[in-house]
């Protein structure tokens, strides 16, 4: 079944809101193997949303609208979408009756009213969290129309309780995805490991960039998710034997998720230094529920003198090599172990720039180390002249110090560069 | 002039992603006075994006696409659209070089390169935070395209930077905008004290919400940057003196950069000892370039025993009040202020769930204390029953502590809540 969503209203053309509503009802769709060819978005007006409603009936199987049910007059969405499919609105008895009791009695301003007129013959669905109910029914021409309010927090229930249910009363195969995330390679040279699998049919098979890493999805449709999960397997197994070591998951999301889960797997506690991530290390393990369990301090030292005082950072180390040093930076990594007791411990220290950065110590060169208490690994970042902010340069070291704690966990070689 | 967005890119329809570039470009567009009437979204699919760009091309005047620059072959926007208006695509010289100076010698993967290659005649947009630079060019009928790429960090500077700039080049008059920050009251209470002025012309007032915070855009349209100057100042004034002191920039995007900043000025600084936030208001601190200046120490102390060992909380504050509680907050600050040395100290600690709550201390309590070393300060945040999650309870408790050493700074009360 091919697919085609219109959301309606003219915020959403100046950037006032996000649409989420697409998202939501794409994410629905792809799980159950409806494809979604084109999602479009139309100002409150009526000849530009009527166009845009003949194209889609034109095209596709199954028209979804977002938005425009609500009480004032520039909610049309109804009035033009029922005028394009050759549909009287008719009030809806029960909905009426329901509008009603959803107002103290005779407080529902008359424009609320026209919420509950629907094409005649329309399946309703139920607004749980609204007043503008919404619904389904078929065109002439065996096309299926559903209409959603605009509100998310409306929209979301509504397709997920009511609309699905209408969706799948035919159909029945299933979607079903996974995701290999790697770190130290990146998308162009995982998709030439990969290039004689891309064209695959069932399962896709596509690469994605994302922040300083990369991931590849896997698709696969069939009748049941068994079949499906049958069709990613071996695919998802090639893919890891390819790319190797630098694959850190399949299906969990970030690398801190996936260090919670290992430390936490190994009974084994985690503290991290940090000097020009300046606590986003911390923060990004912190982010994930429960790390409170593995987690055990963390220190941004950003001034000399807490290198020294809380890390006890040698001053003759920093005086000899420098903050931005492997000296420095396996100093922190021992201090904090020393300090937090923890089983691991991370040291941070570089130049995220902007300002900061010389010759020999560029902007972007950061040092990273990882003790366990009796030994300390390094590995120097170095910036190859790629033009990138401060942001990205405290991203991808804290996300290098994470890939180091999981290939210390998993006995891999700790000072890869991929 | 009127204009249409294509945002090409499967993942987009899968629901994988939302569609945040539509977003960003629709607002600066609204911003400069370009009508949107349209915004697609469209898979990564020849036919169908070429059918897209042909409609666009025939009933709009300024298209942009987002997405499909990259180096993989499922990136076709550049060849499709240069397909639909007529264009060759060739290597553009500088941004080869400069593309082969992003990568170490010999490491950029063949692939790469079809970034480079561009609509003839095309000026080139810098990616200052990626490889596919983007481009804008004139149709032979007249029509302007732009081609930006997906990922928002790349798309945002570009957009703002370099691609509105080409789309003023034009006009002649200036539009000029002046946002004011406020902490500590919402969108809707702001807008209800600025009601009588949302329906000016120019300038136009208009409210946003941000994370926790909001802020209200005055943007005038004129002949000269001068006259547009004159005609917001007294508008940012009238809205300065309705909001009060809950005003904390006109222009400064972001509490910690207005803190990093008034620190700077009054030679101060500051240091933090977190719980609950795990590290993210050091890191918000350290975003802001220069900080090194104002920032001396964080310490997350997520364990007990950190917090007694770092920063002196006494165990039996501890065991009487437990973690969560204003003492603990309070001993906290001073603890860190006295271990750091710094002008002031924030302490905060609380729940952020979605775990470890209880009816007593529910999920998004926190408590966040001030210390200049002499005196100390504590807000309780309290949930309204409002569902908020983790990173929502640690954003906003962050924000809560900048805003405390901001109203320190300025001899403002220290524990007023909005």
């Amino acid at each position: 079944m091919n697919a085609e969503i219109i959301s309606v209203g003219t915020e959403l053309l100046l950037g006032k809101v996000v649409n989420t509503d697409t998202t939501i009802v794409a994410k629905e769709l792809s799980g159950i193997g409806v494809n979604l060819l084109y999602a479009a978005t139309i100002g409150d007006n009526p000849e530009r949303l009527k166009k845009a409603v003949l194209d889609a009936l034109g095209r596709s199987d199954l028209l979804i609208t977002t938005g425009g049910l609500g009480p004032t007059t520039d909610d049309l969405t109804k009035e033009i979408v029922a005028q394009a499919a050759g549909k009287k609105l008719v009030r809806h008895e029960e909905s009426y009756r329901r509008l009603l009791s959803q107002f103290p009695e005779g407080m529902a301003a008359e424009n609320q009213l026209k919420q509950v007129d629907l094409p005649e013959g329309c399946q309703v669905l139920l607004n749980d969290n609204g007043t503008a109910p919404g619904c389904v029914f078929h065109t002439a021409q065996g096309k299926l129309v559903m209409m959603l309010p605009g509100p998310p927090s409306e929209l979301e229930p509504m397709f997920k309780n009511y609309g699905l249910a209408c969706l799948l009363s035919g159909e029945k195969s299933v979607i079903l995805s996974h995701n290999v995330h790697v770190y130290g390679k990146g998308e162009a040279p995982v998709a030439m490991l990969l290039d004689d699998m891309m064209d695959g049919v069932n399962p896709t098979v596509a690469p994605y960039a994302k922040e300083g890493e990369m991931f590849t999805r896997v698709t696969a449709k069939a009748e049941t998710r068994e079949q499906a999960e049958a069709l990613c397997a071996p695919v998802v197994t090639e893919i890891k034997k390819r790319v190797g070591e630098f694959v850190y998951s399949v299906d969990v999301e970030s690398l801190e998720e996936l260090v919670v889960q290992e430390l936490s797997a190994r009974n084994m506690t985690i503290a991290v230094a940090e000097s020009c991530t300046g606590g986003l290390l911390a923060k990004r393990i912190t982010d994930v529920a429960g790390s409170s369990a593995v987690f055990e301090t963390g220190v941004v030292s950003y001034a000399n003198a807490a290198k020294e005082k809380l890390l006890g950072v040698p001053s003759a180390l920093l005086e000899q090599y420098g903050a931005v040093s492997e000296e420095c930076a396996k100093a922190m990594a021992e201090g904090i172990v020393r300090l937090a007791g923890s089983s691991i411990g991370i040291g941070i220290t570089g130049i995220a720039g902007p300002g900061g950065g010389t010759p020999e110590k560029p902007v972007g060169l950061v040092y990273i180390a990882l003790s366990d208490g009796k030994k300390t690994w390094v590995t120097a970042r170095k910036p190859f002249g790629r033009i990138k902010n401060r942001d990205w340069h405290r991203h991808t070291a804290a996300s290098h110090a994470l890939d180091m704690a999981r290939r210390y966990m998993e006995g891999l070689e700790i000072t890869a560069v991929g």
